[in-house]
């Protein structure tokens, strides 16, 4: 039987599994529910050991636990390492949900249920892939297959990079092939060339010792919420740039041919406004709305508060107020550098009368930009084109992936997207949803693209 | 007994009577805690009409109660009318209190409590005062003395107005005696003859409708974090005057007698930074630090607030953001005019792509100068002059009490500040505190000052 036969034959079968991995509530983010988290991973951990694979391992961690497997076929072949999660996010707000978000159903061809989408689907995909390759094949896949699923994800995988140098050995592939992401439609394949990278810091201001009042004090005495949005805006020039002294010094401008790929991209911009309730963009001049997403770094206040937020007025001059920022990087910056340019602009702007303290992220991420000579990455153009009729567009995210920077830093490999889920999946947000159409596609890519690997010339 | 015998024999009642008062969260800003305001506005009825007042009454308002009494004695005498408020600010930040805000204790000499010195304390003396004078002077007060106490002054005494004019029969006097207010120091009296006005308003800031991942929009959409910052940055000139377009246009100068009144306070700038934890002031150039407070108006930002406020990241471009700011205003602003011109400077500096909702204080405060050859302001000098050994100096306050100029307008006479907070109080902060011997001292003041009001040739 061919592994198309496979499929076929097992797709009622395949939305009943999809549906009992949605039914468990692994929300990694809520510390009480952590059995949750657990629960999926013996789920994941039997279905990869049902599926054939030999070498099957739940491994503790410091917070939830991940799983991780191999299928060795043949050390003169290509391996590709399969990443994903099974973790999901919390399902507030509930009363938003037209359906449980822990009790999955079909609707209008679309799976709804928290994680569906983000991505206990495509999750499976790879499984049911890899399992129908195997079977026909012969007894085995004909490529070498890890799998590294984990379940911190949603909490920023806190683990994943001490998981992944312990299990070194275990995961050596040639590529990651990421199972979490998806599709630029459902009609238009895509492959994301490039993620920003991330760093970040949280400031104090601190004016006097304590909150006083405006009266006695407004006229003399430095306000830490006024000079805290005196610092928060002096990090933008008027025209949207970032104004921190060398913060554009490594950023490689596009090329003309990366530029016309970013004009290439069909987005809608009325549509995004009308949807998002705006008149205009906002941003650096200079650069499409595209470039801006796909090339140039932003700083962004995440956060700022001080003073009085309560109902009706409090007449105080606030003692201390906050900002947090973050910052979205691309090639060549590097996060620690950005830090410490953030930092002298900070303490050159530090406001009359003020001081400042600045704690920076533990860990930021580099920017991130795929080979695109890289075999697998051909492998999967090939695979995409196949299965959407129209070739993939390239991609520059501007999300971040932490785990992508694991994988290059700890194992020396690229990653790969390879996921399914829509542009309307409403990842995060109420009534979640993943189309069966997708879920049916993507268990195929996975098959197909083994078989392109193995045909490859890919060197071990 | 004298009076002085009379409250020498009741200091350990008194104090006990103040804290059963400060124990009573009177929080007049938060809706939740209204029935504080009007136990409060009870415990402060029956302790009038335990010291004697024959005539005591809680009256509604649309907001919060206010209690006023009359003690008539004869329409040959002069009348004072004593003017107070029960009501407190909220005690945010708690968890920057040493002791809990409605618990008081005596520490070091001072009585830390929320309200103690802003003025649960000073009126309490005037009650006592009078009290021990009516005893003293054989059943009733030398003079006629009036009472009127607010439960709404810490919400800008939205009520009050309309309060004096429907009782303005029975608050009837020659000046007001505020008992809101403090002395310069424990050693050196003052004399208030100005005082600030008060306006403000409320403004939100909106980007897009959701908050939005910064990866996928940072680069593109208004941050309304960012915006509120901009905004909030905009109202100050980098020498720190209000930058507010026509803002200084009706500001009266200091003469050079004011300037050589304003020179002359025994001030000690170094004791006030240790104190603050500053190593500098901060304000509108070309004015000395009293200059500023005595005269100059002042724009500050009581709050502000937008995003991610949590331990640790959130990588979110935020939807909305909120800034609250009032203004102290100095002869002859206009509170109405002031707001008009901060709503127009907002709508010229609304941040790019963003919208901004204005709220304005339902009724400001006008500025406010004291007659100072008036009979009560020379009798007020003399009492200080004999409780603390040293005559008063004359101060304009930073501070707004809207009460004033109602008095002005309705009842037509001024009102001279009697009352005992010291300048390290920390009214409207963590840690408020007032001063056991003050409130001692404040006790003695009110029946001395009807004494001399008695002998005064003033006409009633």
């Amino acid at each position: 039987m061919t592994w198309e036969d496979l499929l076929k034959a097992s797709e009622d079968d395949a939305l009943r599994e999809l549906f009992d991995l949605v039914r468990i509530p692994s929300v990694s983010t809520d510390p009480l529910r952590a059995d949750g988290v657990r629960k999926a991973a013996d789920w994941v951990a039997h279905r990869l050991t049902r599926a054939g694979v030999p070498e099957v391992r739940i491994v503790e961690t410091p917070g939830h636990p991940a799983v991780i497997g191999r299928w060795q076929v043949d050390a003169g072949k290509p391996s590709v390492l399969v990443y994903g999660h099974f973790d999901v996010q919390p399902e507030d707000p509930i009363e938003l949900w037209d359906s449980p978000p822990f009790a999955p159903e079909v609707r209008d061809g679309m799976i709804f249920g928290r994680g569906a989408a983000d991505m206990k689907g495509s999750l499976l995909t790879a499984i049911h892939g890899v399992e129908a390759s195997a079977i026909a094949n012969g007894g085995h896949p004909p490529v070498n297959v890890a799998f590294i699923f984990e379940g911190e994800e949603e909490i920023g995988s806190p683990s994943f990079r001490q998981l992944v140098r312990d299990e070194r050995e275990t995961l050596r592939a040639d590529a990651v092939l990421s199972a979490d992401g998806g599709q630029f439609s459902d009609d238009q394949p895509s492959q994301t060339i490039a993620r920003k990278g991330l760093t970040g810091l949280e400031i104090t201001v601190r004016g006097a010792n304590t909150d006083l009042h405006s009266g006695q004090f407004g006229a003399i005495v430095p306000n830490a919420a006024r000079a805290a949005a005196e610092l928060a805006a002096s990090f933008h020039t008027a025209d949207g740039k970032v104004a921190i002294g060398g913060f554009y010094d490594r950023v490689l401008e596009l090329t003309e041919g990366e530029k016309a790929e970013a004009a290439a991209v069909p987005w809608d911009e009325m549509a995004t406004l009308a949807d998002l309730g705006l008149s205009t963009l906002w941003g650096e001049t200079g650069y499409t709305p595209q470039e801006r997403i796909w090339a140039r770094p932003t700083l962004d206040i995440n956060g700022i508060w001080g003073g009085f937020q309560g109902v009706g007025g409090k007449t105080v001059t606030p003692g201390e107020a906050h900002i947090k920022l973050t910052c979205r990087l691309v090639p060549d910056q590097d996060p620690a550098e950005i830090v410490n340019l953030i930092r002298s602009h900070v303490e050159r702007h530090t406001p009359t009368g003020c001081t400042v303290d600045i704690h920076g992220m533990e860990e930021g991420a580099r920017p991130y930009v795929v080979d695109r000579s890289d075999p697998v990455y051909l492998a999967v153009d090939e695979a995409l084109t196949a299965l959407y009729g129209t070739p993939p567009v390239p991609l520059r995210a501007g999300g971040t992936i932490p785990a992508t920077a694991v994988f290059l830093d700890e194992l020396g490999i690229h990653t790969i997207g390879y996921a399914w889920s829509g542009s309307g999946s409403r990842a995060h947000a109420p009534n979640e949803r993943y189309s069966v159409a997708n879920f049916l596609r993507g268990r195929r890519g996975y098959a197909l693209l083994l078989d392109i690997l193995a045909r490859a010339e890919t060197s071990a």
